[in-house]
């Protein structure tokens, strides 16, 4: 390809950033309104008031964009998490990051387009690729969060970091979906999940027994599994890299008709 | 209109039934390969070998047969409850539910599917209604097991029966997307949700002063809420019938660049 000068004249970076964010804004405004795959990159284009030229400079698909939506989200959440690592009073940072996710998502526009988000990325392997990323330096940071609490005796010692973050942060997700429903900041439920956080995690074990993290065991059959028998058929489809489990296995032999 | 003999053989109940699952499955069939937007009914009539008139028969659309997905799957989860209704021993039960949950959506292509009905819930409203409906019964069935286990000393009373059926439910929610995302039953992290259940429900409080479900306080600012500032901007968009929240508020006022 010719070298040629550009027409418009050399963007510094910090209007290069402001274009990006522009780009993705736009780009929100249209996914929540009409949803992914109703969005065509014209009306994104369209939104913004730039030419596809100038958009394709940053995102070369849509794909691209909910990507990198998808790992701005995390990042600034990261960044929101970084604030409290040093915390000495780590269940209430952890009330007060729960209130933040559920301010941050109180506008059902945006718990839609995340939950919009997840749902793409289980299908489409670029996106999927950038959560699956993004997810896990999120879950290692809470995880060391966790764990400085641990050291210094705020938390019980016995409970693995790693998989409580997992917990969490899954927790958080299942909020962030319910209150989407609701439309409201769930005060009730928050209390609760505060008061769940403090027992849970919490120096003074209510049993002595606290259940370790134990090599994980062998997937066993839920008692209820054969009662739990839905009619929408369980097939492993063209999830090319995937080797069924055995639950799946047991899923598809009692979930066929 | 006229009546006229139907030129097919008048069809039992058991055989109407048949159908309406075979639709549902070839549905879902097409949905987890393609996601709901990229499906056409045309494409569910192929797959299920059966003509447009037969099929608009049982649904008059791609809503219709999304919003009978989202009731069965509910449906068939409140059948699994009412096995455990009477149980002496809840944590027990509920550890059993979150397996059966975890074994149900260990197919990748069925978690997706389930977060792609709820993030079609929150823009269509047809879908959303049943959804709602379909989840309120089974939060208050399960709100009814949890006062029951109240009432035969099982676990702490002071607890909210009906706010903790509904943190209980984003949990396994959240629990579910997650397990999307790994591809495997977590065991990790169920044997880690077993461990919290215990803790939080036990009637031996670690502390006695347990939060009671005070009223719904205003919604206060979190403190961390000035970092949380994602580029995407809020808007309330064409939700009709909502009216924004304090909480929304403050998001648009602080994530507007």
């Amino acid at each position: 390809m010719a070298i040629r000068k550009s027409k418009t004249p050399q963007s510094p970076t910090q209007r290069a950033d402001q274009k990006r964010v522009d780009i993705l804004k736009s780009a929100g405004k249209c996914f929540r309104k009409n949803g992914f795959h109703q969005t065509s990159m014209q009306e994104i284009c369209a939104e913004v008031g730039l030419g596809p030229g100038a958009v394709y400079r940053y995102f070369t698909s849509k794909d691209a964009i909910i990507a990198a939506m998808a790992e701005d989200e995390r990042r600034q959440a990261r960044t929101m998490l970084s604030e409290f690592h040093d915390t000495d009073d780590l269940p209430q940072a952890l009330s007060a990051i729960t209130r933040a996710f559920a301010q941050r998502y109180a506008a059902i526009s945006d718990a839609g387009l995340m939950t919009e988000i997840y749902a793409e990325g289980l299908r489409n392997k670029r996106v999927g690729a950038v959560i699956k990323k993004a997810e896990t330096e999120w879950v290692d940071g809470l995880a060391d969060m966790l764990r400085t609490a641990q050291e210094r005796g705020q938390i019980d010692t016995a409970l693995d970091a790693q998989q409580a973050a997992l917990l969490l942060t899954a927790m958080w997700d299942g909020i962030v979906i319910r209150q989407a429903y609701t439309q409201e900041v769930p005060e009730g439920m928050l209390a609760l999940f505060d008061d769940m956080l403090k027992r849970w995690l919490s120096t003074a074990a209510v049993s002595s027994k606290r259940v370790k993290p134990a090599p994980a065991p062998a997937p066993k059959k839920a008692p209820a599994a054969p009662e739990f028998d839905f009619a929408p058929e369980a097939e492993a489809e063209s999830d090319a890299d995937k080797t069924p489990t055995q639950a799946e296995t047991d899923l598809r032999q009692m979930s066929l008709i």
